[in-house]
């Protein structure tokens, strides 16, 4: 059996790897979508698509979990009624769906697809919007995420452009 | 002469149908653009152009108004330089526009089409956004609807839609 | 029971009359979806979905049959894998759909749609290409299409059109 | 040397000549790219980007300026990752870009662009929001701009646009 | 009174030349729209809109008649029935078009622009497709174009680019 | 070092798979790009990105290869301009290109990457179109494939739809 989960994962952190691993423990193989792919440089869509999936194979691959995992960026349609197919057509063929998120069980339910929790992970510190607010402000957001994907964070200056995108007073025109 | 109305019938209500009643009554046919076909599932826009058109449909027919209206759905373009051509390939021609949209009516008068408004009708109840909050909050919204536009939202569980999405924290992703 | 039939309609003509007839001898009501809707002033696609629809509108309304149907423009999204969502979105519910295109068939009953064929009526006459022909060689196209389409074809000029679109060696650029 | 400046000119105000200004002496020619050039109508954007163009175009001729400058509708592509990339094919080549904005400053030195300032001038009334407003209020704007803007604006009934567009209560849908 | 003339400009060359200075005798200023200003690196396309814009200037600028035209890029829609807007929006206001091209000659005298010919300048050489095949087979390319458009194509390697592509099997992926 | 291959894989065939083989022989680990990722149900391209993803994936697992490789589906932009920029932003970094397209070769050159090529391997039966053309006629297309891909093919009933595509006279439209 095939699974399915998806997140922006700006950036990958601890919550969401302690779910790959429960997703991982009821199936043979985790696809984990990329979603918002076509976004970067952004407050809340800091790292690009590549970038992320950077993070996520190197957290994986560490943790020995690489080889039953699928990893793919989808770009964004905006119109929920083709969302489900488009996310399909991109993606190796899955039964389950694994998602907290009320709107994504609808409408992947809708389409027929079998929908189940995760547990909720120390959702404190294993938040996106926390780990970049970390960053802004000098706090330590390496707790929150793999060693590996800090390193990697590290290397293209990421705190760097979470600050400047923070401190942009508008938009770039 | 035709005319065109245009609107984005989060449901169709009786505000709707009575301008439609109006229109009517000063041109032979009326063209029912449905605005924004692109969305569903959002709290703005809970349903699909397709469930929309069905509404609109049933209590036409039942009315015996449907002869003399066409109802087509309309993906916006988000230009606004281009929106009359845009509107205009897709539907038969028509020489007026019925709108109290103060930006509608500029665009088709600088592109040389006749504008009228159309009446308000009980603005506080014939309202898609008080409509929906009935919805949500368990009050009677099937009193600003055509008995068959609620059996038609009834039939697809149209009012448990629009709980869950006001319920969203979050986007999906 | 709805049903769906889908066509380019460059121009509606009395075999995809006849198809309509015969497809709402099984179903209560049928939807006629106008393919291509993004498309016309080109050879393959002349006329502009709206002037499609207006066809369609007239020569349904005249054999009483427009009460039974629904009329809707779909702009391609020239994704295989998504254009059955693509189309459900747009359109009011449907069980079955009526095409003799194996692709079409193909990509509705993989999505659990009933498929059915019409007849083939008088396939040498009743075909957009001949019909577009006989406009530009100055034939008989009227005999292909009910006496309402031919006036409407008329008052806008569309016989010129389909010629000077023959005529012209190459692109608009 | 070439060298890129980047705005959306709603309206083009004498903060922008004085920076257009500034750039020349430091270049042979200068590019000037009207960003976000889909939009208009919008309070935020009321002028398209043709209205803009003319603007630019005619203040410029009158100070002596234009044979030094390029003036380039930019659409949008809404993704960081590759708006460098967007730009650079549509505009001449260029070595350097002045821009006072901090994430257009990232994206183009990330892409080997040397990035440098201008100066900011009178920076409460050589401003587009605040130009907007006084056309709202009645106020002087056309302190703020350059005689030949002001008559292109008369010209166009720009300053009802932009009051309309403010009393708007929503969308046009 | 404003014109406009339209063209691929693959590359610019002297019956572009010698029509920009005909449409000038009766013109004040003179829009020139490039069209299809996305594609670059084709055989038909070989050049991005920048490197025609380039073109396009330094030849206007040496023969003293740059001061009297802007140049504007403008991407394709693809969508005949909303073209003209499109364009309209993208450049300054114009009364007039100068095409020989009759869907071009049809789309904007619908619209209700005046539409005039400009004469065919030595059709034989002065023509996109020839010299790009002069430029494959080393033939005398540059009779065809003015001595800065030479200039330029050689400055960026544009007769490799054109040849490259065109021993290209196929498609890039 | 990180290296980036770039095909359509329709399907994925033992020259792909030792065009990859050669490729990890000089670099740590190998992104592979599924190009046209948007297409599926067409001649040239019957298969979904996700289908080819599949094949990959379960060829280079049994190989022991998948864990030095990232497989990454990318839709098309059609700019050749920005092409690079957007193949960037969805996968992680990599420094060299593996390609034998002289178009791929030259746009990634222009920008910065090392530019290599690789072995052809059986061309005649390690080709896409070959391959599509056994599963009409027929003939043995599985030597042509890892087993893996076969078996994945088979489940998903590809051949029948290769059949299916082929004999199709026209669009669906």
């Amino acid at each position: 059996m095939n699974a399915l989960i998806v997140g922006r994962y700006q950036p990958f952190h601890l919550g969401h790897l302690a779910a790959v691993r429960e997703a991982l423990e009821s199936c043979e193989r985790l696809i984990i979508a990329i979603g918002s792919a076509q976004y970067s440089h952004t407050r809340e869509n800091p790292f690009t698509a590549g970038e992320r999936l950077e993070m996520i194979y190197s957290a994986l691959r560490a943790e020995g979990l690489y080889d039953r995992t699928n990893i793919v960026p989808v770009i964004d349609v905006n119109r929920y009624a083709v969302w489900v197919s488009h996310v399909r057509s991109l993606v190796p063929p899955f039964q389950t769906i694994f998602t907290n998120n009320p709107l994504t069980q609808r409408l992947f339910s809708e389409s027929g697809y079998e929908v189940r929790q995760t547990r909720i992970y120390n959702k404190e510190i294993y938040s996106g919007s926390f780990i970049r607010e970390q960053m802004i402000n000098g706090g330590d957001w390496k707790q929150s995420v793999h060693p590996n994907v800090s390193d990697i964070i590290g290397r293209f200056g990421g705190v760097d452009r979470v600050r400047e995108l923070f401190y942009l007073s508008g938009q770039h025109k």
